[in-house]
Formats: structure tokens, C-alpha cells, sequence
């Protein structure tokens, strides 16, 4: 079924692709130029691609239905949301100090409140709406109004609240929640401490029960375990959810939560809590992070958020979850939606910066190439291009992972696909995709700043700010490269499932033969790991790697084969002691990390694939699908290496996809501004000058007056034009 | 001659590598690991790898004498200048708002001047030290205490008293260098303008004699041609050097620089002359950037910098160089210094994050992974080794560099090695230079700042804040891409007088040949391309690639070739129309870069090779000699799909490149700490909390805490321990 619907893919984007390009062409002024290259190696193919009239017209996207496509199943959310940020009062000003930028984000927070744009996923019982797919949605858009907003929102209703919420049960839901929802109590989320940030479990705080009071005493024994970066925690939060090692009877069951109260209506710290400010930040400074530490502070025994453990009056602990191990993941589970939002939050980001750049790239002009009096635009320039359109392609690629992981996300805290198996793909699914979508954030944003020159620098264009709040995204909810190892695990352990009765000889004889086993697989791959007959035509090598199949077959494999190496180095691990076993891991953290990142764009390029499939319009259809390709053939051409030393691409044809990505890039310049209005984003959003047509306006005003000096006949004459 | 120092010096290597390989193994947790992953490789060599008694003692480096040679030549400039950015007036404080951060800098400036700091490259008669190199070393260092302030004095004293020393004659020097040079006039470099920035020969602010006043009349015809981006213009600077169009008798002569005075002493403007304030930026704040525009501003005659052509009283236009193409590079090609003093100053800042981020690293634990109590090391994990230390060895790679073209720009501007060549090979190593290292810059604050977590997105941890002010070092002074153009068009001028009377043919032929040339060149590369009969030993494989001559032919090849490459496909721009020859110029614009760059890593790799050359003691030597094979093996793996693509390597031999780096990496593990010691900052530059000790204190506090608490036999007893 899905390779008949590939098939027909393929076939109506092959022909449509003849004709867009075309079009292309005739629209395009550096399509020539990208042509006439690839005509200098091959001559013969170049002959025909070279246009003597635009036969057909030009490729279109419907930018109105893309738009809408891309805001996804909760389309309402983010229209509302985008309203929202629209808002003047809820945005950033540049340049205020540290403290008015606390005190406005505060405020903010309330007319959040007042917008009602913050209790959707809680429960309907207490004024909440239960949809937990249109609150994240929501909550992604507030990064174009300001990050420190988002995020200081997201520690109050989505790590603060939340915890009390999932960790919590029907007793902390009506003591706790109204009053976080609707902001009376400001809290912090007081889980990492100054010593443990990825690894949690090994947290210093603890909560000792004391059964002869029917408390919990809460301890930090060094200055490691002070907790740390905890928004709200330096001046609003009047409250927390701790995490601390539970022990009770002598036992320590490992972290739980506990609801602590921790400043008095003065704002002062109740006895036994100290902190500290954080300071000031790389970003994100509307937030008030701080330092927290406790000693011998008291909570009562119910204060526990007992929704996966408990403890009695007596003493005694009980846990519907035996395993500690699986107890403690479940109750970090419950947390996924951070990773969920970041990943949208920063795919939001990178929408906006292309929005600005591709904006100003096509009116901004810089020397004169092949005129005496036209400067050229920005982005007819090769390498332009080459900086800004695979950005696109990739922002693309992420804006449809996100909505699958946005969905999955909703079916697990909806309940409607609440398995164990569901919670653990979402997870592997949010860890896969969260440090793909952060960094791509960073290195767009940087990457647009560079390309918009000293006015990218200026404050007002907004790129600088955005990356530096962003900055963090990389290393917080989970530092990006601790949850590639995690999907590194989760590949390894279902590698190894799949071996589970297989002898070392059988395994090792897996990993040789399934090269092999691949190319009969229908996929073309034997073909494509042909080293020495391959010459021949571009087209031909070309034209397989457009095919979806192919793609994915590449895509594919590279996972399989990375996983397959790195289980097979590990197997001494299973019989050796836990140093050696830890040593072993090691010396193969860095390929787990690379077939974790391979699995990841892997799954990218499906829901491409996947939502390319549901486009109906043949320009749009056309225009997606160049763009999946660059996508697709980018990944590859990124990892052409691996591809060429493991014979899976031919020398020719490693070659061939670098010069169709540059080809495609060409092809898709003149689709570039509409691609990137397709994201929706106005000016209430964009904000930046650069983007406003300012330039084109400046460009004009200089292009008229050298027109008009020209035909006054007072244009001073040129000393390099005299001595020629 | 070379070659014999080469054959020594890998003689020499190859032993000591041996020796220091088993001493690391000792002292490396990560070495054996990195071993058992070779091993599973090729098992029969790693047998012979395994170290059963650390036999010899581990290659140890020199840190006081490595740290002395880092500074160079100009290494007394260097430390006083490190001694002045040490003091705490002169140093940035986080948090300032805009106008306090402008004061601050400003006032600092004064500081400086009180130094004696800032007046080395100005003539003696005028109380300067003639001295170039020491000038630009000692700036280079200011970037430690604040970026702003090195900026703002090179607004000051290295582009506007600049341009009136290089560009001006003997009046504009009495009569506007003593003021410059303390500070009584701080001026505005106006160069660049709103609509104008990397293509300053069309700027659009005109300069036109009237000869009946004896004036030169200033006009901003449009508001494109706005000077834009200019640090002093926002508020302090009373003059400028302006650049503009000079007319005269109706024929525009091209680009001059005028000074022209801006403000009155109350700081408002002078008649004609009006700006705006460019507000707040992603960085360097301390800096008033801002706007000029003029209205019919007359400046006398004698306000023409006229070292390179001057306006007779009656209006007759002469210069010295004949060609107004060449007057413009000229005259350009003084402001050189920009761009060698940002490459130390990438460098500089890319030494101080790393010193602070290995530091951390080699003191904050997280995750047990072979103990039960033992937290492990962050950098004894292979990723954070992965992540830093081939950091480290471009940071050297970089410095090598820089000192070389420090030399070169010194040569140049004392006068000892002056001719237009000289000149010309001056801004082409520049022009090289400056974008890899403040991309180098950039990235390794980055790298840097994610491998500390959120201790590093803290601003009292350095790496964001540098990292924003650094951010613009990219485009200014020159676009990164503009100037690896520059590169590439010399490159190609260089190609094209090598074969400028070989006629089409040949030059294909040359091209399709010179691979095979290059293999009888005794290089090795012959045995390197064989695809089909290389394998067996890996051991025999990394062997050669130790090898500099090997290295050096890999990169030159690359070098040599791409510019082949693209000089044949530009072949037909010779004869084509102007718009034809530029699109065929555009259509090759990513390869030129590519090439460029490719240019760019061969130099900075023999300039480490050189200085490497001059390392005496064993030790040292050995260490800098892995550091260099990481340098230069890191570029071949970075451009692997090429050597693949080319036959230059086979897929065997690629894949011993990738895992020779990995075992370099953990060689060098143990000695991450003395190579970034070397770089010389102390506390005083480093100025982050995490690189104080902080750390170590905290770690070693918690561990007490639990060793007392184990041994009080009063530790809870652990859940999972219970249960197995």
C-alpha cells in the first residue's frame, strides 16, 4: 500500500518536475547560471536542460493552502495563540535591564491568564479544557512575542503546574491547581541542582519522612545539591515541586516530588529556605532564575505528589510501579512536553528568521555582476542560496516531525493511546527530535543574521535575541546530546530484541550480509553501490535519486547498519565487568550518537514524505517535493562519506548529488518568499525593519536617482569609463 | 631542506608516539576504552596495544615554554597588554544598560590613553613606537576584558587615526594625529553605508570640488547612501574620515576619504550633518554605533586625504597609480590591519573558552558508569572529548596562523618587505585568515558553552557574552564569504599566469592529468588511491597519514584541484558577454569558496607544521605533534567525500582516518589541561566562576558527604539494592 502510493508520487513529481523546471527557469535568473555548470561537466544533458522558451508555466505554490496545511491538526490553537503574540503589551522590548524585563514578563503572565491562553491542558473540572496537543501548539507560538515569555510559562503551567497535575492526584489537584492556573501561586519546578542536571537520579536533596510529626523533611547536605537555574525561583515563586530522594523507614525509594511552600505573602523565604539569583543570563532574562536550598523544612506528609508512590501515616511505602528503575522513568515521563515544546518552540523560530531573511535577500541588492547599472538581489547569488534554501528545506522537514510528535504527544495525554510501548515512542520520538529542531534553530538564526550583514547584528532585526534565548533550548528539558544517547538505547535495545536468540556468530554474520540482503530488496541499492560501471549519465544516477524509495532505502539503511556496528561491538559488554562494560560504552558514545542523529533525520524525512503525500495542488505538490529532495539528498550528501566508505554510493554518484542539490537549490530560488510566507507570520510577528520593505524602498529610492541623474545629462562621467 | 626536516621530525614522532601512547594509556580512562573499539576492529593489531604495564613514562608537556612561544614575536606587547586587560576598570560588567556600557567603554578608552597603550603604530616624531605587529598583538589581547572596548579603540586608533596616518599625508598628520591619538578627538570611520557594505567602490555619498570656494562639498544623495553601522557616530565621535565619491570637473574619480568634522563642543551636530543612533545590538554595546548623513558639508580642500591622489586648487585631479581599479585596492589594502587584528582576536577568545570549558570539564563529574560511587569525569566521556579537544587543535592551528600573518603584516607596514606582491600576499593571508577564525570563534564559544549545561548559559561563565560581542566579527571588516571570494579570484588569478599560454586542450588535459602527476611526486598518494587492493592493516594505513608529507599532499591536492576544476569550467567567461561571464561566474560561486577555504586550512596547517618544527623539547613536541595530526586529519575526515570522490582515498584508508581521530582524541585526553594552561590566561581574563576551583571544591565536598555518611553506617539503604 505505501509503495503503490509512493509509486504514484514518484510519477506524477517526475513529470511535473520536467515541467516546473521549466518554469522555473524562465523565472529564475540564476537557474541559467546553475545550468550552465552542470552543462560544463556534462555536456551532453546540458544541451536539452537549456530553456529556448518557457514552454510551460512556471510551478506555483497555493501559499494560502500551504499556510494552513502547516499550522496542523490544532490550527485553531496557533491562530489564537499568533493572535495573542500579536499583542504589543505581550512582547519583547529590547534593552530593558534585567529587573524590568522580570517585572513586564510577569505581568504578562497575568494577561496571559486573562487571555484564558494557559489552562487548556488542564482539567475540565477546574475550568480547563483537557487538550494537551492545542495547549503545546499554543504555547510554541509565544516564542514569536518573546522566549522569556514562553518559557516563563512554561515553568509555571508546564513544569510547575504540570507536575502537580501528573505527579499529583485528586487531593493536590483541587488544593493546588486552581490557584497555579490562575497565578495567586507563582512556582518554581525545583528539580536540577547545581550538581545534577542530566543525570536526576542521583540528586542530593532529600525528604526524609518523619512518622512521629506526619512530615516530610526536606534537606540539601552539600552545596552541590542547592538547586539550581529554576525559574521563579530568585524572586516570584512562592512555591515548588521539589524533587528529592524519598526515604522513609530507613529506605530511600529514589526521587519523588513534594509541593513546598516557599516564600510569605512579604516575598521572603519561609525558615529553612536560603537561595540565591543566577544572575544574569546568555538570554532568556525576563526569567527569574534562581538558587534554592533546604534545611530540616517541613512539609506534611500528603504534600508528596503521590500519584506513582506513596507513603503511610506509618511509614510504610507503596508504589504501584515495583520497579524503581521503571518507576523513576515514569515519573520523569510525565515531563515529555517540555522536550515537545522546545522542538515546535524552536522549529517557530527558525520560521521566523527565514520569514526576515529570505524577505530581505529579495530586495536587497550588492554589486554589479553582469550588468553596469543593475546590482544584483542578494539571492540570485549562488551561495546565497546555498546558505538560506536548504535552511527552508530542513525547517520544513522539522515543521512536519513536530506534528507528528505533537500528535503521538496528544494521543498519550489524552488517553487514547496510553500504552506503555505509546509512552516510550514518544519519548524516543521527542528525545529523537528535540536536539535535531534546537540546534537547527540556532544555526538558521545564526546563519540569517550572517546573511542580512551588519543590519542581521541590530538588535531591532531580531535574530541576535532570539538565538541568544534560544541558546539554552540546546541543553535544557534534556541536554540534546544526553537524549541522543537515550535513542541510541532505545534503537540498541530493540536491535537487540530482534536478536535476542541469535548467537555472536549469527549476529556478526548479520552485520556482513545485510548490505547484501538490502540490494535485493527491490530498493535500486545495488545499483547505487556499483563503484566502477557507473559512469555515464548524470540524468540516470539523477533521476534514481529523486525517487522517494531510494531516499528512504539510503536513509534507511545507514540506521540499520550504524545500529547493527555498534551492537556488535558492544556484545563483549553483556560478560564483562560493569568498568570494562562502562568502557566499552565509551569507546562507542560517539557512534551511538551518530546513529541516534541518523535514526532521527530519518524519521524527519518520513513525515516529510508523509505529509507530502497529502498535498493535492500539483504546483504546491511539485514544489513540496523539490524541497523533500533537497532535504533528503542534503542528509545524504551531509553523510556522502559514510555512504562512499561503506560502497553504497558510487564515487559518480556521491558527485551527482552535490550537483542536483545545487541545481535544486537554483530551481527553488524563485519559490523562495513563498515558501517562506507559507509560515504565516506577520508583521506583528516579524518585527524586524529588514523585513518590512523598507529596503526595497531604500533600493528604489537609489535606483531612480541614478535614473534620473543619467537622464539630466549632470552625471559626473566615470574616470574608468574615460581611460578605456 | 624541508623535506629533511620533515623526515627527521617524523622519525622522531613516529617513536616517541609509541612511547607516549603506552604513558597516556596509564593516565587516560578513556584510552583503553577507545582501544577495545580499534580492537573490535582489527584484532590482531589491538592485541598488541593492549598495555600490560605502562612502560615508559608519559610524553609530558612543557607548559611555561609552550606558553612563552604562543605569544610570538610580539610577546612583551602581548603580556603587558594581558597585564592592562587584567585591571578591573577595564573590564566588562554584565548587566550595564546601553548608555552606562557607552560611558564605561568611552571612559576606558582614557584609561588606555593613560596606558601608553594605544599610540604603538603611529609615527615617533608624533610620540608613537612605529611599531606594527606589537600594536595589533597588544589589541588583540583587549578583547579578554571587554570586545566593546577592543572595538571602540580600534574604531578610534585603528580605522579612523588609521586612515588619516595610511591614507593622509604629512599635514593630516600634524595637524589631526596628536588629537586622535589622545583621545581629544574621538572620530567616526565612515566607510560603510545603509545601502553599501561589502561593495564600498559604489558607495553613493559624493565628495564634489567647488573650485571657487577652494571646497569639497559632501552629499548623501538618498537615504540607501546613509553612513551606517559606524561606532563613535552614535554620540562621541566630534569628527569623522568619510569616504565619498570625489568629483571634480565632472568626472568622478572614485572613493576618497575626507575629514570632516561632526559635532560642536555641546556635541550637536554641525550644520548640514544630521545621524540617528543604530540602537542596541546583538553585541558590543559599549560601542555607539549610528547613523551620518550630509547635507552640502563643505570641508576644505586640504581635508582630502591625498596620499594616493590629490585635487589641485584649480580642481585638476592626479594620483600615483594610473589605474583608478588599483588606486581603489590601494588605498583599501591599509585597513588590512582590521582584519589580521580580528583573526587574533577570534583566536584570543576561542583560547580563553576553551581554558574555562576544559577546566570545568576536567572537574565536574555526572553519571556513574563503571562504579558504584564513583561519578565519572565529564571529560574522560568520549563525546566531551570529541566535543573540545579537536577544538584545541584548530585553536593552535589558528594561533600558528595568525602569527604568521602578523609577521607578514608587520614586514609589510614597518616598510622592510614592501612591494605590491608583498602587499598583495599580506591581504590574500588575511583575507584567508579571518573568516576560519571567527568562525572558529564563534563556534568553539559555543561548543564551549554547551558542554558546560546551564552553568554556561550563565553570563558570569564568559562564553555568551563573548559569544554575542563576537558575533559581527563574521561580516565586518570585510563578509566572511566576500573575503574567501577575494581568496578564490587569487587563486585563479594565480592558476591562470601559470597556464596563460596554454590553450584550451592543454588545460583540460593538465586537469584530467594532474592527479596522476601528483601520485609520482613521491608523496605516497599512489598507494593512497588504490581502492581495491588497500585493505588489510589499518596500523599500516594510520602510519602513513602521520606522516606531514602525506597530510600536506592530501590538502594540496585538494587545493590545487578544485581551483582546476573551477579555473576550467570559467574557461568560457573569457569570451562570453558580461552578463553571460557572470552568470557562469555565479553558478561556480560555492566551488570558489569551497576552494578558498580549502587554501585557507592548508595554511593554517603549515604554519603549525612549521612552528612545530621548532619545538626542542621531546615532550612537548610529541604532544603538539598529535595535536597537529588531529588539526590536519580533522580536515581530511571533514572533507572525506572528496578524497573519496577524487580517489584519493580509499573507503578503507577514510574509515582509518575517522578512527585514528578518535584514538587521537583520547590521547590526548591527558594532556587537554596543560595544552589550554599554555594559552596563559589567568584568573583575571578567565573571570568565570566555574574555571575558579568551584567545582572541584563541590565535588570533593559531596563526595565526603556520602563517604562520612557510608561509614556512619547510618546512609538509607537503596530500594534497588534491596531488591536484587
Amino acid at each position: 500500500m505505501a509503495s503503490a502510493v509512493e509509486t504514484t508520487v514518484e510519477t506524477t513529481v517526475e513529470s511535473t518536475v520536467e515541467a516546473g523546471k521549466r518554469g522555473a527557469a524562465a523565472a529564475s535568473p540564476a537557474a541559467p547560471a546553475s545550468r550552465a555548470k552542470a552543462g560544463a561537466r556534462t555536456a551532453a544533458s546540458s544541451k536539452r536542460r537549456v530553456p529556448v522558451v518557457p514552454a510551460a508555466p512556471a510551478a506555483a505554490v497555493d501559499v494560502e493552502w500551504l499556510g494552513h496545511y502547516l499550522l496542523g491538526t490544532w490550527a485553531e490553537a496557533r491562530l489564537e495563540s499568533r493572535r495573542v503574540a500579536g499583542r504589543p503589551e505581550l512582547q519583547r522590548i529590547e534593552g530593558l535591564s534585567l529587573q524590568e524585563h522580570r517585572e513586564r514578563v510577569f505581568g504578562q503572565l497575568r494577561l496571559l491568564v486573562d487571555e484564558g491562553a494557559v489552562n487548556k491542558a488542564f482539567p475540565k473540572r477546574l475550568g480547563g479544557q483537557d487538550d494537551h496537543g492545542g495547549n503545546i501548539a499554543g504555547f510554541e507560538e509565544l516564542v514569536t512575542a518573546d522566549p522569556s515569555l514562553q518559557i516563563k510559562s512554561g515553568v509555571q503551567w508546564g513544569l510547575f503546574g504540570s507536575a502537580v497535575l501528573h505527579l499529583g492526584t485528586e487531593y493536590h489537584h483541587d488544593t493546588f491547581l486552581p490557584a497555579i492556573m490562575n497565578l495567586d501561586v507563582p512556582g518554581a519546578f525545583a528539580m536540577t541542582e547545581t550538581g545534577h542536571g542530566s543525570d536526576v537520579a542521583s540528586i542530593g536533596t532529600t525528604a526524609t519522612y518523619d512518622a512521629a510529626s506526619g512530615e516530610f523533611v526536606i534537606n540539601t547536605p552539600f552545596r552541590g545539591a542547592w538547586k539550581d537555574y529554576l525559574g521563579n525561583a530568585a524572586v516570584h515563586g512562592t512555591a515548588a515541586v521539589v524533587f528529592a530522594q524519598l526515604v522513609t523507614k530507613g529506605v530511600n525509594h529514589g526521587v519523588h516530588a513534594f509541593y513546598v511552600p516557599l516564600r510569605d505573602a512579604d516575598g521572603s523565604f519561609l525558615p529553612g529556605i536560603g537561595g540565591e539569583d543566577d544572575g544574569l543570563k546568555g538570554g532568556l532574562n525576563g526569567i527569574d532564575n534562581g538558587r534554592l536550598h533546604f534545611s530540616d523544612v517541613r512539609v506534611p506528609r500528603v504534600n508528596l505528589l503521590n500519584r506513582y508512590g506513596d507513603v503511610s501515616a506509618e511509614g510504610e511505602y507503596t508504589s504501584s510501579i515495583a520497579s524503581p528503575g521503571r518507576r523513576f522513568f515514569t515519573m520523569l515521563g510525565t515531563l515529555v512536553q517540555g522536550r515537545v515544546s522546545l522542538d515546535g518552540a524552536s522549529t517557530a523560530a527558525a520560521k521566523v528568521a527565514l520569514q526576515i531573511a529570505v524577505t530581505y535577500g529579495s530586495q536587497r541588492r550588492q554589486f554589479t555582476a553582469g550588468s553596469d547599472t543593475n546590482e544584483e538581489v542578494l539571492l540570485d547569488y549562488q551561495k546565497h542560496q546555498s546558505r538560506l534554501i536548504p535552511l527552508i528545506a530542513t525547517t520544513y522537514a522539522s515543521a512536519f516531525a513536530h506534528e507528528v510528535l505533537l500528535t503521538k504527544f496528544d494521543a498519550v495525554f489524552s488517553g487514547a493511546h496510553d500504552t506503555d510501548a505509546d509512552r516510550q515512542d514518544l519519548e524516543t520520538l521527542a528525545a529523537a527530535f528535540k536536539p535535531l529542531s534546537t540546534w537547527h534553530g540556532l544555526d538558521t538564526l545564526q546563519e540569517a543574521r550572517e546573511a542580512c550583514g551588519g543590519a542581521g547584528f541590530l538588535a531591532e532585526n531580531r535574530f541576535t535575541s532570539l538565538r541568544a534565548d534560544l541558546d539554552v533550548y540546546a541543553t535544557f528539558e534534556g541536554d540534546n546530546h544526553v537524549l541522543l544517547q537515550l535513542v541510541a538505547k532505545r534503537l540498541l535495545t530493540d536491535y537487540s530484541r530482534k536478536f535476542a536468540k541469535a548467537d555472536a556468530g549469527v549476529l556478526a554474520r548479520y552485520v556482513v550480509e545485510q548490505a547484501a540482503e538490502r540490494t535485493v530488496n527491490g530498493t535500486g541499492l545495488r545499483r547505487l553501490a556499483q563503484n566502477v560501471t557507473d559512469h555515464g549519465s548524470t540524468a540516470r544516477s539523477v533521476g534514481q535519486l529523486r525517487s522517494p524509495k531510494v531516499q528512504r532505502a539510503l536513509l534507511t539503511d545507514r540506521v540499520e547498519t550504524m545500529v547493527a556496528e555498534v551492537a556488535t561491538r558492544l556484545r563483549p559488554a553483556n560478560k564483562a565487568s560493569k568498568k570494562k562494560a562502562a568502557d566499552l560504552f565509551n569507546a562507542n558514545q560517539n557512534a551511538m550518537i551518530e546513529a541516534a542523529r541518523a535514526h532521527a533525520e530519518l524519521l524527519q524525512w518520513e513525515a516529510f514524505t508523509d505529509a507530502l503525500a497529502k498535498v493535492e495542488d500539483p504546483g504546491t505538490k511539485t514544489v513540496l517535493t523539490w524541497v523533500r529532495d533537497l532535504f533528503g539528498l542534503g542528509l545524504i550528501e551531509k553523510h556522502a562519506a559514510w555512504y562512499l566508505i561503506h560502497g553504497r554510493l558510487s564515487p559518480q554518484r556521491a558527485q551527482s548529488v552535490s550537483d542536483y542539490i545545487e541545481r535544486l537549490t537554483a530551481r527553488l530560488r524563485p519559490h523562495a518568499l513563498d515558501l517562506v510566507t507559507a509560515f504565516g507570520y506577520g508583521p506583528e510577528h516579524l518585527r524586524a525593519p529588514i523585513a518590512s520593505g523598507a529596503e526595497l524602498e531604500r533600493q528604489n529610492e537609489a535606483r531612480d536617482y541614478y535614473r534620473d541623474l543619467r537622464a539630466s545629462g549632470n552625471a559626473p562621467l566615470d574616470e574608468k569609463a574615460l581611460k578605456r
